[in-house]
């Protein structure tokens, strides 16, 4: 096979040696790994389309990826076969200020978009926390979220147009440049999230916005999380829809303190941190505002922010909530559980009493606006027993999400680690459906199989 | 069948009659009917699920609607069979402010959604021109747009559960309460748009957003409709998201003139209308700025609404633009071109070449910030000729759209009167793809046979 690859991308573009396999053997997901048989690089869509036909008429397995930040294990080539890793193809192709979008290639990765659109007064919102690394294939196939999801959306929300490949080597294009546009179901958003098992995307047409004029950063201490989520949803029935709203527990406050020496009141129940963006005087007016909302439901300080450098250093308190707990234990197991807005509180106090009972740490931290939490367990992967207990904590924890009418996964997708939960969620019918609209798309199952629509 | 119908959902709500045929023989397309051989109104999930088992195993067509207001003949019973009314399910179960969500039933006609969260100071964005008729449900089903797109997009992007009924009688839901919800496949948003031809909507849950506190509304006459696209460019490029930017061509301004005496100026050659949301600060300086934006392209005059009377009497000029065209003849043929917004006014101007060489009367007015046009044709349906020449006169500007990037249809469905042109705009494989989706939902085939995925 590999000869056969080699003519359609070259010599210089497939590799078997070791050095190669081991390195896409794995993500950014802990503990999963597979070897794959051959790693592929093609340049274009013709030579994705020719690697697809000679893999479907072989039934070889191909796992597409870009930089392999996702945490479910998306990417892992755990039945072998080619992965097919497409950041050679990462022309940014067109930035139209008039129609408001971005045209490119998958292998862009999100940081570069974003800063080549903001040099241009222009703004693309899904910000996910691998945004420096991640390609935007790799966002569109995951559906990623990020920080402005409340205000802005999740990436979802930004794919007008997709260039695709099938599993049978069929090219076909869904939506354009458009805002309106129903002719057709709508593939690109279907394609959207689906963690590269119906189809290889290999052009993106993306929505752009005026990016705000200005930004505003603020702080709030809380005695117990219950009140910092009685702050969120008083500032959301006050009519404001911020770009911010972010919460850390206690456990993340304290490590969070130890890490960067901040300054963090580390005796704190709860740290929100808030954020407007827009022009100036609404910025000031929100801020206010939601300022107000914390002192009245018992915010023990706040703070605005009345610098950059200020709310940079805020803002640093939440960037840092990962690495720091990282850096406590070996193993760091990130999820992403949601749960409606108005249940944070109660769920936060469900991963707390979780955490207890099975004597593992877990810190907490997420997007307090939409639900997202982000519990996070840190642990030594030679102690068997605490990684059997992880994952049985976890198990509980999806199992809580799904009683508040929550999600096993906000933003980080099934993946592999998350499978095995998926028909709690969804049912059997709608897991079965699933694999019909799967094979749809990819009869030969080749495209990223054991995973979704499997 | 009937008897077995009218065992689900009680005698009264089974309708063979010829005046129940005849009314549901037509949505609110003109010239297009089917004689239904029942209609049936359902209750619940339940009854629904219990008709689509009947209509499953004697694979009988059957077509869902609501207040059946589609442009598309996309509710057209054009195979008899069944007519599934959904308007007995008009629960309006929710509105949350604290999870800012609302939950219904697809009968729930769009209005009363919209005042039902105005009343609490929140906002439903999606306004289709018929939402005083049209229910939620048709709205999803047909991904309705309106004229705030540009800003707060479509149907789609408001729709965060469903609960739906397959062609098997299977109920199946995707996605919930949560903005950020990626287990499994967008399924919610697929179903968006799909024209009744995948599965029956049983319950929606609609994101919804504060409303904003005030808006702001003027007006801007051109000499040519180049001028006009070219400020709304200056517009959107000078950092503005307006939530209204509207236009009229000459035919339009004319016959509103005619039919409304507001005192348009009929010697322009565009009008343009412009909005914006928000704080009052906001809105002052966007109104200005968008004034100043027209008049750098050249606007011959340019008013601000000092009052809501003078507001509406603005927005007048554009709801009469249909109505006013309308009376002109007795068939209207309203169509939904769409274009990227940078080529808008080439687009009207092949439109108007079209309709020279025709010799038919088009007027255009639509969606200037989304590129959704509506080419209208008036003509008398007795006139067969007249009635070949607009259907050969559509089919050129809809290759025309295509050309320019754009799409047969922004925001109306393919339903019947669009399917000859679908494969034009994504290819045969494309359109193969779309039927092996709709067997996988629909494996009979019997939900809005020969329509979209047929």
């Amino acid at each position: 096979m590999e000869a056969e690859l080699a003519a359609i991308v070259g010599a210089d573009h497939v590799r078997a040696d070791e050095g190669a396999l081991l390195t896409f053997s794995t993500d950014a997901t802990p503990l999963e790994r597979g070897r794959p048989d051959v790693v592929v690089f093609p340049a274009n869509t013709e030579e994705v389309a020719a690697v697809l036909r000679v893999a479907n008429e072989r039934r070889v397995p191909v796992v597409p990826r870009g930089s392999g930040t996702n945490l479910s294990a998306g990417t892992v080539p755990h039945r072998g076969g080619i992965v097919l890793v497409l950041t050679r193809m990462n022309a940014l192709k067109e930035i139209s200020e008039g129609d408001l979008v971005a045209v490119c290639e998958p292998g862009v990765r999100t940081i570069e978009l974003a800063s080549a659109v903001a040099a241009r007064g222009l703004l693309f919102p899904p910000d996910p926390g691998s945004q420096t690394t991640a390609t935007l294939g790799g966002n569109v196939a995951e559906c990623s979220g990020g920080l402005r999801a409340l205000k802005y959306g999740v990436t979802r929300d930004y794919v007008l147009g997709v260039e695709a490949v099938l599993g049978s080597g069929e090219v076909i294009r869904s939506g354009g440049r458009l805002v309106k546009d129903v002719a057709g179901y709508d593939l690109r958003r279907l394609l959207c999230g689906s963690e590269g098992t119906l189809a290889v995307m290999t052009e993106l047409t993306l929505r752009l916005m005026p990016a705000p004029e200005a930004s505003g950063t603020g702080m709030a201490y809380f005695r117990e999380l219950g009140d910092a989520a009685r702050a969120v949803s008083r500032v959301l029935a006050s009519g404001i829809l911020p770009v911010t709203l972010e919460f850390l527990d206690q456990v993340c406050i304290g490590s969070v303190e130890d890490f960067a020496h901040i300054g963090l009141d580390t005796s704190a129940g709860a740290l929100l941190i808030f954020g407007q963006d827009g022009d100036p005087a609404s910025i000031e007016r929100d801020m206010a505002r939601m300022a107000e909302a914390c002192e009245a439901e018992g915010a023990t300080e706040v703070r605005l922010a009345s610098s950059p450098a200020e709310a940079a250093e805020v803002l640093e308190a939440r960037r840092a909530a990962l690495p720091s707990l990282s850096r406590l234990e070996p193993l760091t197991i990130l999820e992403d559980a949601t749960v409606p807005r108005s249940r944070i509180a109660e769920m936060v106090a469900h991963i707390q009493e979780i955490a207890g009972r099975y004597d593992l740490k877990i810190g907490t931290f997420g997007h307090a606006g939409d639900g997202n939490l982000h519990p996070t367990a840190v642990l030594d992967p030679a102690d068997e027993d605490a990684v059997r207990r992880a994952h049985a904590a976890f198990g509980e924890i999806f199992a809580r999400a799904l009683e508040l009418d929550g999600s096993i996964t906000g933003e980080h997708g099934v993946g592999l680690v998350k499978l095995r939960y998926l028909e709690q969620q969804l049912g059997a019918d709608h897991v079965a459906l699933l694999r019909r609209i799967k094979a749809a798309f990819d009869p030969n199952g080749i495209l990223n199989p054991g995973k979704l629509g499997s």
